[in-house]
């Protein structure tokens, strides 16, 4: 490890520690460094707030002048509660400026760094800009496209099943695996299964850790099939979304909107199409949501490449059976070498059971 | 690490290089210590000629006398060649013997511990076991049941297909993970598929590394639909041998002994009994089975709780489709809670995909 790559790791480690409750702005966290010594740290607390830079710049005080600051993203160049943080490191006399990323926004990106080198100051862009980005990988998302980063995820058994032939599926996970599960939930604005789910599991979807916030419960139920009495229906423990294809029933929508559920209708005639229903989960503000499936919600979200990132708990056991379902049904690719590759994959182990976290690369093979 | 561990380690890594060369002997090594030197080291090299612990004697001469000796398997109570090698450490006046694992042989584990005890030499037992068991899983088997050592090997996507629903499946795993699987190959007596997957891919079965060895070919062909012109028919390269059910085409059974066939009828009247195919390759001597599917075959041989190891390499990659193949098909079972658990689970990367090595348990939920 680098001294520049020791610094930005101590800048990041601060940046993630704020998850969670820098919403809707990014994690960034800054550190200054004057004669080998750290004379400042800094992060982003709270939207509204100042920013890292800011805050480590106060701490170091005079001691900023010929120092260098490390930042997680580039420095901002418009004009917020706190004026640039650009402009700002001009003022105090920084010599040098480390960036682990630029602005994700291609078009303000670049526009930090120019301030800071139009008054002489060196700049150095892209240490640990990998880590940075996955940081913040669903504002990078949804600031340039507005539309949300969308995980998908399952616990499955090894041989990739959800549940045995007789639909039973308690418990594929060990509790470990579970609890990190609503960790997921936690960390997300909107959940998303599908109709089938509803039926056949009633299912809360509801984050079950202490202090957890719930997600807004989305249901893609192409003619509305969902019982009036399910519990995301009737418990009011979380806003419930249905996106339904074109044709639905009027008395059950009606019925449904009455108890102050939320249809939104996509322009699929008999199958919901996913792709509005990223666009308008986006419109709505939502920048993430968690896919907890079933194998066929799985496989139009990913044929649709609308899947961003994966997460699958894989437990240690073997179910088999040729008609147990899997977490990743449809149609499928035609050849394996069409297969959606997953690109830098961690394995994480989870309790007796193995996390796989990925990113799909759908142009891999093209 | 404890000293004993230490030099038990020593003596099992010895063994271990020996891997291919000692059959039908099972491995082992063995370290000899004195005044806290290593004094002699030794191992099995090849069956007929000295056990480890006499190799390490001889290294050590005279200082054996007063040492302590590192052996991973009970030495031996019955004149072999060399003769019993409990009673050749009691002659040359070893102080203390350290033993990773019994005899697995019920009924002769502990008899060359008593011969040590009774010359009152201390024994301590238990060092490094598990290790130990595991490095002789196969002969450990074969010699208390007379029957092979069965491993369920496939390549599989991350959502458990080994196929796409048009059954493309070339290439699934990555090449170092195909190399790894004919490292396999080279370390088992034989390797078993079903007819199917003869008749779709006609495969060669053989090992493609440098020297490998050929196991024998396997076939569970209940009614011999084998085409005659397959490769493992014609092409002479390893035995191949077949297995049936009751009722069978006499005039393809004729044919196919005609060409060198074996034929093996099992006691099943439609479909092969997997139980008989066990026990018969176990009375031809054949101690070690790589199973290689497909997933029909595979869930034959877990439900009937066959398997003994499974070596599953997952690449990082999704293919979907609800009636694409997955590596372990047949009914399954009927509840979660039933599924099989796989101890002592390895995940070792092997090239870009992981090798998900494990030992089914089938009582643990019983």
């Amino acid at each position: 490890m680098t001294n520049h790559e020791f610094y930005m790791n101590l800048a990041l480690s601060n940046a993630r520690a704020m998850k969670g409750q820098t919403d809707p702005n990014p994690l960034v966290g800054s550190v200054i460094v004057n004669d080998n010594r750290v004379v400042g740290i800094g992060t982003h607390l709270k939207a509204g707030e100042p920013h890292a830079e800011i805050h480590a710049i106060r701490m170091a005080g005079d001691r900023a002048k010929g120092g260098t600051i490390y930042v997680t993203l580039e420095p901002c160049s418009h004009y917020g509660r706190t004026g640039p943080c650009a402009l700002a490191i001009v003022e105090v006399g920084i010599n040098k400026v480390v960036i682990a990323t630029l602005d994700p926004n291609p078009v303000v990106a670049g526009n930090g760094v120019k301030i800071l080198e139009d008054a002489g100051i060196e700049v150095i862009v892209g240490i640990m800009e990998e880590e940075s980005r996955q940081m913040n990988e669903v504002f990078n998302k949804f600031i340039v496209e507005q539309k949300p980063f969308m995980t998908m995820k399952a616990g499955s058994t090894l041989d990739g099943k959800i549940a045995t032939h007789t639909a039973d599926s308690k418990w594929i996970t060990s509790a470990e695996a579970r609890h990190d599960g609503h960790v997921l939930r936690n960390e997300n604005m909107a959940i998303l299964v599908g109709v089938n789910t509803v039926i056949e599991d009633d299912p809360e979807l509801t984050t079950r850790i202490p202090n957890g916030r719930n997600p807004i419960r989305v249901i893609l139920d192409s003619t509305l099939r969902i019982p009036l009495d399910s519990k995301i229906v009737t418990d009011g423990q979380a806003p419930t979304w249905i996106f339904t294809a074109q044709e639905v029933d009027q008395l059950a929508k009606q019925k449904l909107e009455e108890l102050g559920i939320l249809i939104f209708p996509t322009s699929g005639v008999k199958q919901v199409n996913p792709n509005d229903v990223v666009r308008i989960l986006g419109e709505k503000l939502i920048s993430s949501v968690l896919i907890e499936g079933g194998g066929s919600i799985h496989a139009a979200f990913l044929e649709n490449r609308l899947v961003d990132k994966v997460e699958i708990y894989i437990a240690p056991k073997l179910v088999g059976g040729a008609h147990a379902p899997t977490f990743l049904e449809g149609t499928g690719v035609e050849l394996m070498r069409d297969a959606v590759d997953l690109a830098d994959l961690r394995i994480t182990p989870v309790g007796k059971d193995f996390k796989f976290t990925g990113y799909p690369r759908y142009t891999a093979n093209e």
